[in-house]
């Protein structure tokens, strides 16, 4: 069989485009409602995607005029719990893959481990974590009275945030189950190991106590493609999201990071890169692009800008809303988002206004509007042509552009021969290719 | 209708009894498995219990011998994070509430309002959060280098983190949400709050990132018995959990308890008083009894050693296993539990051996054994003598003793008329006979 891509399926809100809670026949009553989740997932699995995922936030967008108007006014802008979700979501599936974003900044290694432990066995293998740092004032102030770690701060933690998680989930060796009524032994004590972590954020003792799962450890995601963001993606992650504006930004970016890959030692393969793309699919271009120029009128400027704000960490409302963009030489927020976000202002000459409508829009990922063959001749084209592994696909409004992309553009992928027409594997790190890692301390007995 | 007595049904792993995963025919393997926790769900929906409780420990016992040797040979002692576990068990139950232990010394009060208030939404108004303080010096090491807190700074911590908990959850009035596509309006700002809160232990601003849940807030459960432990659940609880060793104890209890109620100012019946209770049903009375002896016998007295250690946060590897306890002038762990197990060693005159042995059995909760009617006498005997408000069912074995109770006893209680035939409500407050509190924000109004 050829190479076959890899499809996620990333679920926000009502959907991706900030105007999607507007559509006609829109429910935004579905953002807190279970029956709405478990559909999506259904569907998605339907599909045979790789995985359905979830990002998240810490708090309402408030950094546009540091108040909530903007943000509570227009958008919809609230978040459930993405643990509690996958726990629901593994209960109303089989097969799909479930991830979702835990935070690096505010959290602590013990409990995030535990509870992606927890997933990975509820869902018996199924589970993925999408690794970040969060960026942002508003989310620190919901965790203390500091504003947000600089940006070197943020890595540094996150780098040993996840080395002291790797060492949670190797902390019961696979074998250390005895379950032995007959002589009492549950466990054998020398197959389950105290970490004794020691690092510049934190101090961390373990085992964890929860036993090794069926992943041996879940999928880890990483987002950022920032320098520092890559080469972390590359030392660490078995997935990368990632943002790609062309398909020659794309190729360099994958050779780019395909290299550290390799000098980090790891075999080929082993790190799969994902940008995200946003489908409008329709029976006739006309009608795609037609309701893709719907949802942009709809977007309200300042929808796109409290979530610009929010994004770059830096107050826009002081700025006039029909001028450009002025050139800040630093922000302290999202730094490779903001670049694009510099360069599409730029390019296009936008005014603030423009930009707004523009972000809230597809938030700088690449917009495909066209028939379920257009849709598939490009994905194709960026999958042959050596620019990632597969897509995030992010429906730009749900249910529908969910159910219309696995009605109509999975079809078309798999009679190409370019997607699995079912699951092989049982488990995530089955579906994506990768080997079930083994536990460091059974390598060294 | 007369007055209907509550149930819960608290699971601990394949049994409360520590000798239950060593049972022929058990399934020790069921500790991770998601078709064991949801057929348990299930079968306690259909015995019409108010709520299925999950307690909570962030670490493996290690206090005896200051080593994980005991616990992990003899103590099915892992546990899956809760918040997960609720998630899936949310969309396996349709009526059923579910609640589950957070500790309030080591998380952060908006991740745990969040997590809550998520659930509340995806179980659609049936969550409950026992709120404990962690007593432990192995849980602490997990999250950093210090022992752990002081009791009355426990409960300081503990109770400005349910005041944040409870601004957060009243954060979005009822009315907040406008959905009006039209218009664009998604939210109205001036009915979503900052909370603004410094205090000793947190700085939170809130507001939550999630529109207020359908009970307004989750059930709020308290466990610690002792004096500060009371006057926190009779100002702030609807639930106490409690473990009451005879009927005479117990009424003052509930007398002492109501009475702090009252004093502060709450309605009658706001707090519900159930203590905890480990039923071995069986056809004949000989039966039951001969079970309970099965299962004591194969206690290891280091299982209920480690875990008394644990209770206690005090090596007992130091003391001969054949002579008594010594008199412990104080303990820094969980202090009215400790007082219970001193006065059960002096009032039978047992060794450290045959304590372990005892504590490992029903850890201080109170034993029944007999048929259903001698099992429904006495719990009718405690609820119309003024002892409780209901009680916590703690299956030994499971899951058949939770089907047991679940075939015979509440048949029993439902034909003598102390027990809902049927679900009334939809919601856990309306279960227990609980309003459903306004926004703090609303009534501002």
């Amino acid at each position: 069989m050829s190479r076959q891509l890899h499809l996620g399926a990333f679920i926000m809100g009502v959907g991706h485009h900030a105007a999607a809670w507007r559509l006609p026949g829109a429910a935004p009553a579905n953002l807190t409602r279970p029956g709405y989740f478990k559909a999506l997932a259904q569907t998605a699995e339907r599909g045979k995607f790789d995985y359905l995922f979830f990002a998240d936030r810490l708090a309402l967008s408030d950094r546009y005029g540091n108040n909530l108007d903007a943000s509570v006014r227009y958008l919809a802008g609230s978040r459930l719990d993405p643990v509690a979700l996958l726990g629901l979501l593994a209960g109303a599936t089989s097969r799909i893959g479930l991830a979702a974003t835990a935070s690096t900044t505010f959290n602590d290694p013990f409990s995030v481990a535990r509870r992606f432990a927890t997933l990975d066995h509820l869902s018996e293998g199924r589970i993925g974590w999408n690794i970040v740092t969060s960026t942002n004032d508003g989310e620190a102030l919901n965790f203390g009275d500091q504003p947000i770690l600089e940006h070197e701060a943020r890595y540094r933690r996150a780098k040993e945030f996840v080395e002291v998680a790797l060492g949670l989930w190797d902390s019961w060796e696979d074998d250390a189950l005895l379950h032995n009524g007959h002589t009492g032994e549950f466990a054998e004590p020398s197959r389950v190991h105290y970490l004794n972590h020691q690092g510049e954020y934190f101090s961390v003792r373990g085992p964890l106590n929860v036993p090794r799962s069926p992943q041996g450890r879940p999928v880890l995601i990483q987002a950022g493609s920032s320098d520092t963001g890559q080469d972390f993606a590359a030392e660490l992650a078995d997935v990368i999201f990632t943002a790609q504006p062309d398909i020659t930004k794309a190729q360099a970016f994958y050779q780019r990071v395909q290299q550290r890959v390799r000098e980090h030692g790891r075999a080929e393969g082993a790190l799969k890169i994902m940008p995200g793309v946003m489908p409008f699919v329709a029976a006739s271009r006309e009608q795609a692009q037609a309701r893709f120029a719907e949802l942009e009128a709809n977007v309200h400027p300042l929808a796109g800008l409290a979530l610009l704000a929010d994004s770059m960490n830096h107050d826009l409302s002081v700025y006039p809303l029909d001028e450009p963009l002025p050139a800040l030489a630093e922000i302290r927020g999202n730094q490779s988002r903001f670049k694009l976000v510099q360069e599409l202002s730029q390019r296009e000459g936008l005014t603030l206004r423009e930009l707004g409508k523009r972000f809230g829009g597809s938030r700088s990922h690449r917009v495909l509007a066209g028939t379920a063959k257009d849709i598939a001749d490009d994905l194709e084209q960026w999958f042959e042509g050596g620019a990632c592994d597969g897509f995030n696909i992010m429906p730009p409004y749900l249910p529908e552009g969910l159910d219309t992309f696995v009605e109509q553009v999975v079809p078309e992928l798999q009679r190409r021969g370019l997607f699995r027409r079912d699951y092989q594997g049982s488990t995530l790190r089955e579906h994506l290719g990768l080997a079930r890692p083994p536990s460091r301390f059974s390598q060294r007995a």
